[in-house]
């Protein structure tokens, strides 16, 4: 089996996103951050979850995104709750996130002599950040082509977005056709202390909604 | 004075780049980073001089490169010294170093409302490092401009990578003519527990080589 560096935050999508890669013949190797989130359920989940949803290996790197600031996911600015899902770009954004994320995927992936990397944006229902958009993929993966020792000598990187078409109602029927187990998952931005879901913040409500749309049940307990 | 985000390892071609920065007039805000190199005297000098050499803040992100492992600056490879500077990318070479550097860069210009962020790479005497070379600086801007809220809603990045086409000598040159001190830079790879460098290491022999091109003599101490 080839190996592939997947990102995983424990979430929805990531978790998806690792079942869609092993259906298609890689062998995950999960990479996550602790990278001064509020949710640090999240990253509990995600070390708990990643040997039970088939990761190979699970890296937890430590970034330390606090000190930059800017968001209210690594900063004290308020998670917003209620009302629609804003048009505009939420304080919840994290400047530069997922080219951070996937600037570590392409390292480990050079390390481990992977040429593919899997990311589980998606640009339909999601919260209007600019680094989930497909051009942004794209662009990422010309420049790991020129920013590495394997690129630059012939083995090119493959960026897969495999969510990236895909509604929240359709990637959890796809999830639910690959056997995942949603239990396994962990969306919400601003959980209890006991690791129960607010079902008001964006990521909540985009959650709800998609097992709605897809006429199943949410298996995550809420408040 | 616009603010710009300048990555600054401590070293000869950083030092100089800030420097650049300034008499283009602006105001350097200097990112270093704690990645478990082996040479972390680097690093301690880069705190010290940092505001010396007129940075109006500078932040040292933490970031574990050592789990990933694949270079002899991170891991247990032995750092190669004597003989020519190799053709082929060396033991040196860290996957996707200066990716994952440029990223933070860019996040922390978009908090900082910063357009520009200064890199400090040469194509000429350099190591022969993928991710330093002027086709992996424009992709990185055209990516980088597609991943933030700022680019997206119009206000682009530039890369500035003032160095790419001088030589180690001419970057010499460049710094003493604006005011460089050479003493407040460390470049070795592996230096003594008291900070004394090898004079021996890729980095230690093309500065040296750089200094005596330049005619000058490099006021730093060796062993």
């Amino acid at each position: 089996m080839k190996k592939a560096v997947v990102l995983y935050s424990g979430g929805l999508d990531s978790t998806t996103c690792m079942a869609i890669a092993r259906e298609q013949g890689f062998e995950p190797y999960a990479l996550s951050f602790n990278y001064g989130q509020r949710h640090t359920v999240e990253l509990e989940k995600a070390r708990e979850y990643a040997p039970l949803i088939g990761a190979a290996k699970h890296m937890v790197v430590d970034v330390d995104m606090r000190q930059m600031g800017g968001s209210a996911l690594t900063a004290d600015i308020e998670v917003p709750k209620g009302g629609v899902v804003e048009d505009e770009i939420p304080v919840t954004y994290v400047p530069a996130r997922n080219t951070i994320f996937l600037a570590f995927a392409l390292g480990w992936a050079e390390v481990l002599g992977a040429a593919d990397i899997f990311i589980g944006v998606n640009a339909l229902d999601y919260s209007g950040y600019p680094d989930c958009r497909p051009e942004f993929i794209q662009a990422f993966e010309k420049m790991a082509n020129l920013a590495t020792k394997a690129g630059v000598e012939g083995q090119p990187y493959a960026i897969h977005a495999p969510l990236i078409d895909l509604t929240k109602a359709q990637i959890i029927e796809k999830g639910l056709a690959l056997g995942v187990d949603y239990r396994l998952t962990h969306s919400c931005y601003d959980p209890t202390p006991a690791g129960l879901s607010c079902g008001q913040c964006d990521s909540c409500r985009l959650r709800l909604k998609g097992f709605a749309d897809a006429g199943s049940a949410d298996p995550v307990a809420y408040v």
